[in-house]
């Protein structure tokens, strides 16, 4: 796969530290002509959860061949690996501890097995000269994405693994009562919720056409095309951006107005 | 116009999501040798007259050529056009809600109508293939600017408008007492007041040269050249780096010292 | 030296305002292939310990060549002088008031008075046409950097000087019962201490090889390598990646611990 010289990053490191200025300092001693492109950096600490998430949300917009940086890293200087993960789109850099769970799952579904490759980064050529046991993202994680963004191929790196770590991550299921009973994953900065539930959730639960969608003593019984179809203050549910249910007030915060926060139920009824 | 191949993005996304950089991957998608620019994600949720006054702040220091992408889009998915402005100096892509009234009143003052042009956006071989009723920034406006930013002409977006939506801003008037009444329209991140009262707005008042500014029941007899000339502590006012008038403490908050805010009055009497 | 055509950014300016965008579009105004990196925009307003110990962490991880910005500026408009500090590594724009005080002292200690140079910036040739009283970040600070990095001498900036203001910054030192008292000198996104002891301190305090480090009630008697290696929930101490002694709380925040901040004391005691 041809490089597309980008390479984005994804971070728990927040903005008011120089982590993430000297991973790109790092990047562009490797790579003069490296185009980096943030994502975030306000992954709440150390959420494997959420990474997880957010990474499935982005990459398919970026060009083939960028190489997509994620350090969230509470393992980090312990035993857990270091891993690149490549597909025919993409190459994703990352600790072995889950938040490539569902880029991973897309990949196999959608190229088969043969075509995604995990490898293991043991290569200390492709590191910074000393590496410390706290700042992996600046010693190993940031050179290793610049080289392959000049066109370094990941089986260089080290090891081809079998598979990588998939983290344990909430998903939709079918109650005793037959409501689909998903949970909020993410909150976003406008206080939308959005949820594990995706359309195929509810056409494989048998709900039909028609259904009702609840949280706390809320209960919503359409799905709305766009957020400004809503009146003003009042909650509505619709399939947002991701593809993914959303709970969202028009000119509010569902995240005001509720209360409630990720790791919530959210239940879908036959109407 | 020759374009600069800058980009510049101005949104109420904030940072804790991934929105800002599926918008980027969209724009490399389309001009892989573009160079984005963040003015600022921190615009508040769909506020009209902070995006206006924020963007009449930057575009002039930007290369002629440049494209100014504008997501501030309380209406996304109704029935509110999508449009791109363009003067001799920039090319300006937003929904047309308000967000380019000053931007607008400045080009027709300094060019003349023939010079001002917008269009429609309404050519969809422009866009993401498939557009959502949720993301426009992502699906519409993001690949516009990107195809601006290659060379593609206004005229092929879509069809010329006689102009655009502008919206009801504050501005400041003369009451009955004598008074300039001008109001709060932003608070920056040090503190400061910015009001939307200019120099010209003084001199057309017929205040003179010797005037008070009220705010509360604080009172200042003097404007000063510098936020180093005030005592610490002590509320200042000076016309600022926008040019307009600014309350100020130094080494403090204005904000914190007062407490008021948008929307909120100053008012200059003669001395 | 051949410059890296980078340059980096680091303000108290927040991410709420153009006012760093404002700078990235004169940079581009003079040098249109200038490549910009954030370093953090989230200096606490106009403090110049925290800002010397930010500059020292980042510096040395970028290309020589590479020009850094840095624009806290509690003075603008007073008499400070604005100046340049160029080493055989790198060039530095900044206000004369103490912000660049480590990185000179490590430029001195490193290559020696004669290849470190200050020159006052008073060449009205390389900043904007009109210098306002109140954004030199933008008049004077971006356009002069944005001319180094394509290759203006800093010779041509304006005379040389012979030195640059240092700031009286906290320094560890032994107190009258022996122990080695340092300070907190920033605190992290995750809430780690950072303080301004390094391991030379400790070996020139002649604690040896054991000794205990105490602050409030807690007292430490070892270092670890690493943050995976403490219990959860329970404060370390490690030299972290910036080599200085930190204060740390595994898959947690030493700040919520101990609720102590940036100026107050850590011992090291002999075990």
């Amino acid at each position: 796969m041809q490089p597309s010289g980008i390479v984005t990053l994804t971070t728990d490191f927040g903005s008011s530290d120089s982590y993430v200025g000297i991973m790109k300092g790092v990047i562009l001693g490797v790579n003069r002509a490296a185009q980096m492109v943030d994502i975030t950096h306000e992954i709440r600490p150390q959420n494997i959860q959420q990474t997880a998430y957010m990474v499935q949300t982005f990459y398919r917009f970026f060009p083939q061949g960028t190489v997509h940086v994620i350090v969230v890293d509470p393992g980090v200087g312990s035993e857990r690996q270091a891993i690149a993960l490549q597909t025919p789109e993409a190459t994703f850099v990352a600790p072995d501890n889950g938040v490539l769970t569902y880029a991973y799952r897309e990949a196999l579904a959608r190229w088969g097995a043969e075509q995604v490759r995990v490898h293991a980064l043991t290569e200390p050529r492709f590191w910074l000269p000393d590496v410390s046991r706290t700042f992996h993202g600046r010693d190993v994680f940031a050179p290793v994405a610049a080289h392959l963004s000049r066109g370094v191929g990941v089986e260089q790196l080290g090891p081809q693994l079998a598979g990588l770590h998939e983290a344990q991550l909430d998903e939709p299921s079918v109650d005793w009562r037959g409501a689909l009973v998903g949970q909020i994953i993410h909150v976003d900065h406008f206080g939308n919720y959005i949820t594990n539930i995706c359309p195929q959730h509810i056409a494989q639960s048998g709900l039909g056409q028609k259904f009702a969608i609840e949280i706390l003593d809320e209960r919503i019984t359409k799905i709305c095309d766009t957020y400004a179809e809503g009146e003003v203050g009042v909650l509505i549910a619709l399939f947002g951006s991701s593809g993914r249910l959303e709970l969202s007030v028009r000119n509010g915060s569902a995240a005001h107005l509720l209360g409630v926060g990720v790791g919530d139920n959210v239940k879908v009824w036959p109407a």
